[in-house]
């Protein structure tokens, strides 16, 4: 580290573990009526956006995680055309779900709104497809949105929150995920991101048995590299209503998906219907 | 960070990104005649050695990059009975290997004893195949090893180094790869840690370029999660003597395996034979 550097380093305690970016500088910060979101320039890893001193997401690596709560839940699904964001204000989880042609109406629902002002202004490529005549951008309580939403009408919920602290706490409980499941119709599928699957499983734990107790009977976790979150691993849950769903997706589609991804692949997806052997004895699969 | 608490941070210039884990002490430290080694003890990732500033592992974490530096390529060869461990002085490898009942003989070079006088210390969990009567221990310079190795004499060779940087420097130019190609036989496999694939495929392209200098036809590279390695997201990359080798493994063999891994399985591999879009277009796939 030379005298010139300027290192914006995040200490996370529930993992003991540390993750920095090498920054030119401070880009703009907003407190928002919920909470503090700051830009940061980096030499190597574009924009940063930090909320309440967290990490969410860089220029360069956030593909991984925005293709990771999408396309897997979406190819898993028969045949997604409903589709609710909870959270997901930055836009670029709303950009991938519109990148499949069967998807009739994408709700993105993030209670803050200068998230998404934040996100058009320094990540306006994320942005791209919030034109799209199918999106619609709300800007609301997600946990209310979820709760009034019309029984059985939706395909797919993803819930793309920050971590259960602060606004997104309400977000991991058997009360939201209740509504999560009068929402979605008998085939359809919840997926939520579930933090690091080599430092957190017990939070996976506790989140599946929350998800249990709202009705959800079948669970699938997909781990995927995420540098900029803390242990560099990171992971998102799948919940279904049914008993004994393998989580089995449409691989012919997904092979052939009309669309560009960076990350993901029907390859990478097939490799996945096996977990980790010690992420399968943690979570007692 | 609360005061009383105490982080070793590496901060990684190439890539532009920090790691670090929240420590309680120092164990040790040894200057050998080589580097400096240092053991630190943390909060939740157990021990972790540090060498030259640089993390090498933590008890919590090393068994990614063990099995995956072993288990694809020992699965991809037909038959592997003589390997070379090249580095590895921490003995995490050569126990990988050795779970393989196929080999017969499994020689680690590492030019630094004290590595693995630490390992013992630290790490005995990694050390606990060094008896096993198929191991060789030799402490001496791996670039003489391999150059005077016989001829043909080997199935595989596992390059397990540090950076290229000091040490390492020469186990990434074409005078090294030339002997390892000359020590395989025909249908031998070469086996290099080869950094992030996220920031440093340049990297990889220039090994790549130099193992094809000394003879070496097709190459397949592999990402996995790292978390102490920087950006979290690491690779070994795979080399063949073989124009058009497919690097496709003996899948019932390693569905079948007669040992216990944490994250290495058969289908994770098979979901690795396609490499993520960007990086396949990095490297010109």
């Amino acid at each position: 580290m030379t005298a010139n550097d300027n290192w914006y380093i995040e200490h996370f305690e529930p993992t003991g573990s540390a993750i920095g970016f090498r920054i030119t500088g401070k880009l703009d910060e907003v407190q928002s009526p919920f909470q503090k979101i700051e830009i940061y320039d980096s030499t190597d890893w574009g924009k940063l956006m930090v909320i309440d001193g967290a990490m969410m997401l860089t220029t360069k690596d956030n593909f991984f995680y925005h293709e990771m709560i999408s396309h897997p839940v979406l190819f898993t699904h028969p045949n997604p055309k409903r589709v609710v964001i909870i959270g997901g204000g930055d836009c670029g989880t709303l950009r991938e779900v519109l990148k499949h042609p069967g998807v009739e109406k994408a709700t993105q629902c993030d209670i803050d709104e200068q998230v998404t002002r934040m996100s058009e202004k320094y990540f306006p490529e994320l942005c791209e497809r919030n034109g799209d005549p199918r999106a619609e951008l709300l800007f609301d309580d997600g946990v209310a949105y979820m709760a009034n939403c019309e029984p059985g009408s939706v395909d797919v919920v993803i819930v793309d929150s920050t971590d259960p602290v602060g606004p997104a706490e309400g977000l991991f409980n058997k009360a939201f995920f209740e509504s999560c499941f009068r929402a979605l119709k008998d085939d359809g599928l919840l997926v939520q991101q579930s933090e690091s699957p080599l430092a957190l499983l017990e939070l996976i734990k506790d989140m599946r048995a929350e998800m249990g107790k709202a009705g959800f009977r079948s669970f699938k976790t997909l781990p995927f590299p995420q540098p900029c979150y803390p242990t560099g691993w990171w992971s998102v849950t799948l919940a279904s209503k049914r008993d004994g769903f393998g989580f089995g997706f449409r691989q012919a589609d997904a092979a052939a998906k009309p669309f560009e991804t960076l990350y993901y692949t029907a390859h990478l997806h097939a490799g996945l219907e096996v977990a980790p052997p010690f992420v399968a004895r943690a979570l007692g699969e």
